[in-house]
Formats: C-alpha cells, structure tokens, sequence
C-alpha cells in the first residue's frame, strides 16, 4: 500500500484520494479552506450509488503543506487558477524524491509543477475524465465517468505503473500513455469548446450540439485545436473531432467544470485550458484566432462575475 | 417639397419619415402590425428635446404597400430579417421610376432591394448613424445622434442629392458619399463588434472598451472587418480602427439595436450585419475567422432567444 497526500479538496481531490484511502492506501490532505470543517465531519463522497466515507478520526487533515507527513506520491487537485502559488501551496508537502502528480486541467501543468518543485523525483500528468463536484467542505458528489489517463513529464516507468495500478485497484479506470503531450491536447480538443462556449452562451453540451450553428462553431474550434497540436508536434488524428463530437452526442447533459466555476463566481481556469494553448499555437505558427475569441470572451466574463477568491 | 413613402414603423422609419413630414413634405407611411392603433391615435416622436407629432387626421397610413399613393421616393426602413419577402411588402409602394433609400444595416441590402424592386428608378443606400427606439406603434424617442450618410446604388446624382438635401432641411445631418462599398465597411467596423458582443455578453459599449480582453477583442474585429473590406476593394485605411475605438470611449454608453432586438425577443439581423460579410470576405480570399465566431454564437441565441415575429 501506498501513502499519498492530495493538495486541495476540491471535488477531484476529494474523488480520488477518498477512493485511494478507500483501497487501502494512507491518504493525508492539504485543505486550505474549510479544514476545520472536515477535520470535525469527516470526508464523505458519493461515487457511483455507493457512500465513501473517512471519519473525522481517521481523516488526516493539515492547512499547511510544511506539517503534511511524508507521502511517496503528492497528487496537486488545485484548480490551475492557483498555479502562481503551487511553490508555495504544494513544494513543502512533497518529499525530496516524491513523485508529484498533477491532476489538473489544461496544457503545461507539468512544466509548473516541475518549476515549482525541483526538489520531486518524477512529475507525471494525470488526466480525469469525470463528472463530479464539491458540495460543501469535504463532501462532493460523483455523477458520472471518472476514468484517468497518466503520462509521464519526467516521471520514471514504475512511478507511472504505481499510480495508474493504484487507480485501478480503487476500482478507477486508469491506463498509462506514452505521450503525455497528445493526451493534454486530446483533452484540450474537448475541453476548449464545451467550456467555454458553455459558459459564454450559458448552455449545455446537448443544447450546444443540437443547434447547426454551434455545432459547426464547436467542430471548427476542435479543429483549430488538433491542428494546433499538430504544428506543436503533438500528432492528434483529424478524425479525432468527429470521435469527440459523436462521444459527447451519446453523453449525459453536461455542464464543464468551467460552467460550474462561473455559476459559483469562482475564477475560471482561462490560463491553463486557453491562454497557454493559444500562447504555444501562435508560437508553432499555427494561431487558434476561434479558440483566442473565447479567451477574450471568457477574460471579460471572469473580470465581471467573479465573487469567490480561487 | 417631396412626396415620401416610408415603408416600416421602427424606431428608423418613424424618426426620419416624421421628421421629413414635419419639415413640409408629403410622406405617407406602410405599417404591417399596429397600423389601427397608428390610424387612430396618429404618430408622435420624441426627438432631440422636442415633440414631433403627425396628428390622425394628418397621418397616410396603409397596411397594403398597393394601397400607397405614389411617391417619389420609397423609403424601405424595415429590418433586414424581412429582406426575403422584399418583393411583397416594398414593390407594390414602388411607382415605376421612383427611387428606392435604402434604410438598412449591413451589406448587400441594396442589391436586395435593386433585385426585388426591378422597376425602382435608382437604389440608393442610407446608413444612419442614431439612437432610437420605438417605444409603441406609431411612437418612438429619437435619444442621440442621427446621421445619415446617402450612396448610391446606380441611382443618380440627382436622386442622390434629393435625398441629402431633404434630410439636411428636415434638419438632420446627412452627407453624399461617392463610394456606398467603402460606406457600408466603415458602419460595419463598428456594427459587427458591438452589436455582436454587446449580444454575446450582455454588455455596453463603455463595458466593453473598458475591460482589456474585450478591447482586444473588437480591435481583433475590426481589423478583420478592415482586411475584408480592403481584399473586397473597398478602401478602408487601417487606422480607422482607432478612430472608432476613440470615438465610441465618447460616446455616451450606447445598447447596439441588436442587443434592443435581442432583449426584446426579436429576430437579429445575423444575415445582413454577419452572414454576408463573412461570405463575401470569403469568397475574396481574406476569411474572418473572429467574426464568424460572433455569427455562430448570435446563430445560437437568436434560435434559443427570438419570441416574436419580424
């Protein structure tokens, strides 16, 4: 078994690493509001019609990163919108030699991590494929999905295999890629339509779909995207956009993590799903000017809604 | 003195058609819904701190443009979301050899008129630059501006200076331009980022110019709104761009009529204002990739949005 610390709570944080616990594995968490909170209620996560649970006895719960006990493996669930702090906020949770692994969203959240903490062993990405949220401090629900793909930055092949083959001993589908890189812009080629074109045109994945108009809005940003990705070096099949626009067809009406973040006036994730791609694209020579008008959609949103610090 | 029909009840039709009828001429008006409540309680506008009326007794008013005496200019101030039945509600109004102004927004209108109205004498087109509103039928508050500027189609100089002069008596500042083409781009450069976003994001003017993002934005705009026109051979001179940043920062914060017809669950005029421009932009090579953005999202929220008939 494994020891583990999960910095943030929020639902993915608190998805997986009660999952993890659940398994068997030590789990510490780094929560940094609503603490107090969990540590007196405990954790509790609804995941696929089953109630997990970790007591407030057994919840290791620390607010500073510096008092969390050694762990092989520190998974980073912030939100990216607090990757300005991550030396700060994750660096004195991780042991030198720990492997650091970040469950985030977006493109270049290795290359941060590994700049704000030199002292990890390895860095690997983790990529979920899940539909959950946080309801209150240590509570989130599950809904739906809540596969991960993991790849490795600078991460060693067993550093890999141990976090993919604890996922799936959680009973998580989890599987290992070799290109870390084509698996973040396979996920960008979904996450940036139906994030931002959810919030800015306050809809859904089914209602943006069904419309001629952002259909073919959301077929053209994806394939700005996978050319974008193509010109990066990160071979995506064109075909891939048809795959996306079919898979998403058959899926459950979805509101994005984003959608979620704006409804809540918490700070959308604008740098880490946008302005890193749109930043990398321009640089390739291959600029995304459809995906850059959701960014400058999404910036002016974010200034005007955001009531929550993130 | 001139004899006019105006065809369209607006907020367009009613300020400039009372305001040619205050200034002495014979102008008889083509009103589709709410023409009873016009007949009877005749037609009154608020213009410039001063109240235009057309009593009862004064005000011509047919549903049926068969039903319009002759005049020697056709007015069309309808939306260009009627354009496609153009024909019907316009060509009968028409008295052969008449000339036909063209009060619309956007490009192609004129053409639209000239092939729907063939036995017009000379087409010309009037860009207004104005805030107004119709308020109810047959009534309407003229807040600010009010420019007119009059091209021609293939009408003559004469027909074109009618019209100007008309207006300039009427007390409206209206101005001859030799080039409609170059015209129609200019209103454009400022139409197709704020009537667009202002939509897109419920916002003003003054909101939009005041957030850095969204400044960027609507200069990315216009710039591909100035290329297009410019790959069409229409000459606009790419520092216009600022011109009309600068001159909207002075504007009083303005709700383009989209974002008004928008509120109000009237169609938008997507085709004229978006659509035909990013074809004919395409079409000569010099796409707009920013403003199909716009067009795709306007698409989608006029399909969710419209409640209410052209």
């Amino acid at each position: 078994m494994g020891t583990y610390t999960v910095v943030g709570a929020g639902a993915v944080g608190l998805l997986y690493g009660t999952r993890l616990a659940d398994a068997g594995h030590t789990v510490h968490w780094v929560v940094r509001s609503g603490s107090d909170q969990v540590r007196r209620d405990g954790i509790r996560v609804c995941s696929e019609g089953r109630t997990v649970e970790i007591s407030p006895a057994d919840a290791i719960v620390v607010d500073d990163p510096a008092h969390a006990p050694p762990a092989d493996t520190v998974i980073v669930a912030l939100k990216t919108t607090a990757n300005a702090s991550l030396a700060d906020l994750v660096g004195p949770a991780v042991r030198p030699g720990a492997t650091v692994a970040v469950f985030q969203n977006g493109l270049g959240v290795e290359a941060a991590a590994r700049a704000a903490v030199p002292h990890a062993g390895g860095v690997l990405g983790a990529m979920c494929f899940v539909c959950a949220h946080r309801v209150a401090p240590g509570r989130a629900d599950h809904l739906d999905y809540g596969a991960v793909t993991v790849g490795a930055l600078d991460a060693s092949p067993t550093e890999t295999s141990r976090l993919v083959d604890d996922l799936r001993g959680a009973g998580l589908p989890a599987s290992a890629v070799d290109d870390l890189d084509v698996a973040r812009w396979r996920k960008l080629v979904w996450n940036i339509p139906f994030n931002g074109l959810s919030v800015v045109l306050d809809a859904t994945t089914d209602q943006l779909l069904g419309d001629a108009a952002t259909r073919g809005l959301i077929a053209d940003l994806m394939d700005e995207v996978i050319a974008a990705a193509r010109a990066c070096g990160a071979p995506v099949d064109p075909a891939f956009r048809e795959e996306m626009l079919q898979t998403t067809d058959a899926m459950t009406p979805y509101a994005p993590s984003m959608k979620l973040d704006a409804d809540a006036g918490r700070p959308m994730e604008i740098g880490a799903i946008y302005d890193t791609p749109v930043e990398v694209a321009r640089r390739a020579g291959r600029p995304m000017p459809k995906v850059e008008v959701l960014a400058q959609q999404l910036r002016f949103l974010d200034a005007t809604t955001t009531t929550v610090e993130a």
